[in-house]
């Protein structure tokens, strides 16, 4: 296969889109929309990372308030989730124009949203700027999980998850579990 | 629905695997399975993390030529990329023992991989330990792509590139893309 050289902008996929949640000083929420979100420490403690560009409204509120939630979304609220990435939270109360409910969370400010099978609770641990995005580390100090995706040992069961990928600007359902032969 | 706490391990999926290659003093190569790489900035410029354990060969490879390929797999070496995740490059080649073919680069001394239609050069800005794995920040100095998944405009088309998501431990082809309402 001949290779050719090509520019690139944000080469890997497919990521994991999340609805990010922030508060203003006065408690008022935001959600934002992001095309993925990073594990980097994967158990002791966990720490997430989540890169937001300096002009984004939830910049500031997360730069302010140090706390964020992470939601996980589904196929089922795809049209949200466009929606909360194409308007901006200086302007548009992102809950009543989506529709989605928040919930209070229990160690943060930032509520979940009742709709995403997976919340969880960040708080900031350093702020660095990287190229053209600023990236945030935040620990998970609480998980929640949906009953409904919990299998009989309480564990995760990704088939009933619905989730899906961003790839290159679309949002990709997941197909089939590969084999190991 | 009913939300239950649970406790987090790699709490978010679907992410993008990666078979990241690196070199040591004398330019043997090595290959490490990913279950994810981290677009960070994307365009200006581009920089991509990835997060290794301390403990990993990968790990003293790339801290000391600060230099790393990450290359994206196809379903069709989904064997291969289980393979480079499971022996260690201190006691196997890997591209011996996994039939995956070097190609040099154009910029950096660790190979791409022939069969990844993606490959993208990284040089290395900068190593911090965060939690269990320590983050190496790239920049993308060249990136390659397989004419096959190029589009007429020489753009990458998401449908051919036979990409792949890292699910719970577990490999999910993608399926169909959701359509905008």
């Amino acid at each position: 296969m001949t290779k050719r050289q090509v520019t690139p902008h944000r080469p890997i996929y497919p990521t994991p889109a999340g609805l990010v949640t922030s508060v203003d000083a006065d408690g008022r929420p935001n959600i934002i929309t992001l095309g993925e979100v990073f594990n980097i420490s994967i158990a002791r403690p966990v720490i997430l990372g989540i890169a937001i560009r300096k002009e984004r409204y939830s910049h500031q509120l997360i730069s302010e308030t140090r706390e964020y939630v992470v939601n996980l979304p589904t196929q089922e609220i795809a049209e949200q989730v466009w929606y909360c990435g194409s308007v901006s939270g200086r302007s548009v109360d992102k809950f009543s124009g989506s529709g989605l409910t928040p919930v209070p969370a229990q160690r943060v400010r930032p509520p979940l949203i009742a709709e995403c099978p997976i919340n969880l609770e960040c708080k900031v641990l350093g702020v660095q700027e990287i190229g053209d995005h600023d990236l945030f580390l935040g620990e998970v100090v609480v998980q929640h999980a949906d009953e409904g995706i919990l299998d009989q040992a309480g564990r995760i069961s990704v088939g009933k998850l619905c989730a899906f990928a961003f790839v290159n600007g679309e949002f990709w359902t997941l197909g089939r579990k590969i084999p190991r032969t």
